[in-house]
């Protein structure tokens, strides 16, 4: 499995728009076990998103989505920059998707 | 919902070990929607531990079951210390389990 958690900034004020749109585009991206978006518990714009992967080939090929291009494009003025990013393995646990 | 991200450090060599003991204890857990243990992919002794819970309260009950107090007491020889960790409130996404 491949994994990445991730903090986005967004534009002041439009934390909420960003991760609905993050949202909407979660499902249906083939190999994709698990896509979590929250929001940080002391910055009022940041954003995390913490995604599980069969393959990092899974979550390469899902840039390409029609449904994620579309929102990447959306998402794009929304965000101000990225914080922390972490590569991951993930190993097992609970509430993996298949 | 009540979200953590946290890494800790294992004990050198003692990484699977310690992901194992954690996946075993992830199951059965009251309110837990998500819990996720990954190997952190630049660092030998790193592992990550995703979670999502239905609230805060229901993870603060988790640290009580009977499972969990054997896997924490198992778990303590093998980690050497705690590294980044950030609370958050997940609003969302793909792969919550219920």
């Amino acid at each position: 499995m491949y994994g990445l958690i991730g903090k986005i900034r967004s534009v002041p004020g439009q934390r909420d728009a960003l991760a609905s749109l993050l949202i909407q585009a979660s499902s249906g991206m083939p190999g994709c076990l698990s896509y979590v978006v929250a929001l940080d518990a002391a910055e009022a714009d940041d954003l995390w998103v913490t995604e599980v992967w069969d393959s990092s080939a899974s979550h390469r090929a899902s840039l390409s989505l029609p449904s994620v291009q579309q929102a990447i494009t959306k998402a794009k003025p929304l965000i101000v920059g990225f914080g922390e990013r972490f590569e991951t393995k993930p190993i097992g646990g609970y509430g993996l998707s298949t």
